[in-house]
């Protein structure tokens, strides 16, 4: 194969497997070339991504080495789409009486659920967990998304016990907005033991699903290492959880002026970290 | 540029997007470069995609033309990934007391999923939908995967009334294998009239909740176009639906013996139709 070939196909290979490392043999073994023409190649693919700012490739030494291509975070072009959910959600027709908001258009749309699974999973990327925990039933497209892009499994509690689960772990919490007791289920073989997890959530109020989740990742000897949610509100500003990822705040909503007050949440300070490593 | 390094940039855009069209003059501005340099560099990505399998890049001419990278679809690998698939699914501490089999590890692991529903959305990637259905839980993930691969948004039917979802319609139906009558309500924005729907979940028995969506897109004013199944079970061999697609067929479980009979399900037959468009 000539060398424009080998690239074309090396650098198909990294764009499909972002984050995966690639050991130098494995293309000289798939091309049938020299390792050295190989390294060649990557140098000139790793040329091209920076001139063009379409990301990284890492070359990480030592045994278990390799290459990999790490995706370009554009801070800017996240801070753009939160500021385009920030419009959508502003308008008057999404307020549904009993000052809910409608957001299952978005929160059902892929495109628009892999972009804010995008800013939640870059907030966790040095965060090593085992799995993604959500609740059902709206937060299930954008956990699976995170779960997706860190490439760990998703483990979905239920709010009814369902024969279909088999023995299931259950713990009563205290929503925390209404102050109802409720019941949430997971099936025993969801989770093993001594794992770390992520919580995933499409919206937070007081928080108490989430501490209901922290509760319960106890009695599956787990502990929970971070908390995402898509929109959190302002208040309670005390939420029964101490530290969580917000891509949206949400400020109140004033019924009868037809009002939606809604900002950009907190995702932003860890991108700052990320920004800081590229 | 070098010739190396504009073929490694176009050869990520073009992975970046599978099946979108990108015309010529995209890349020659992109690498400020003349379109006769891109048109052969694109040769040099096509000849090398074909002698490795990785693809095809189609040249589509006329107005709106351009070229498109097409993902290969290898039938033999998912036909493998089914066996495997079939394994898993035998092993008797899947079974569940009252005949049941535990699904909850596959359906929601990301790389799993993400194979079901390339196979559910090869089979329909001929069909012009605006929408993918399905209702909560358990076949959320595969129906947001699947609506993700075909760019189209997903509308979740709710078995419960919420409050956040706004004005709804509802529709009473028959579980086809309990005979139980249940309520599904769908948020009146979610669809929009006129709109072509597959639906996909994650296990049909006798068709009883996909005859209610059928029921219920009749009252969006829209038709069903397609309807695919992660698992569907042999008896009732008369469902109550005419036509759908399945990725395993499960034959039965002997609970005393320890023995789940599962086998691959009729996806196949529309891969046949891919391959002779390959």
């Amino acid at each position: 194969m000539k060398r424009a070939e080998r690239i074309a196909a090396i650098t198909r290979v990294l764009c499909e497997t972002p984050g995966k490392i690639h050991n130098i043999n494995e293309f000289s073994e798939m091309l049938n070339c020299a390792r050295s023409s190989v390294s060649e190649d990557i140098d000139r693919i790793r040329s091209a991504f920076e001139k063009l700012n379409m990301g990284k490739i890492r070359t990480i030494s030592g045994a278990g080495g390799g290459i990999q291509y790490i995706p370009y975070v554009d801070v800017g072009y996240y801070e753009e789409f939160v500021k385009q959910l920030c419009m959508i959600f502003s308008q008057k027709d999404r307020i549904i009486s009993g000052n809910f908001i409608y957001t299952s258009d978005v929160i059902y749309n892929p495109i628009m659920v892999d972009k804010i699974a995008q800013i939640l999973a870059y907030s966790f990327i040095d965060v090593f967990a085992d799995y993604v925990v959500t609740v059902e039933t709206k937060g299930i497209p954008i956990a699976f998304a995170v779960a997706r892009l860190l490439k760990l499994p998703l483990a979905v509690i239920r709010q009814e016990n369902k024969v279909t689960e088999g023995p299931v772990v259950s713990i009563n919490y205290v929503s925390g907005s209404t102050r109802n007791i409720k019941t949430m289920y997971l099936p025993k073989k969801a989770i093993k033991a001594n794992s770390s997890v992520i919580i995933i959530d499409d919206f937070m109020k007081a928080g108490g699903t989430a501490k209901g989740i922290v509760d319960m990742m106890k009695e599956f000897e787990s502990k929970v290492v971070g908390i995402g949610v898509f929109i959190a509100t302002k208040e309670p500003q005390q939420k029964l959880v101490s530290q969580y990822v917000s891509v949206l705040q949400l400020n109140g909503i004033d019924e009868k002026q037809g009002l939606i007050d809604i900002q950009s949440g907190d995702w932003i300070k860890n991108f700052k970290k990320i920004e800081d490593f590229q």
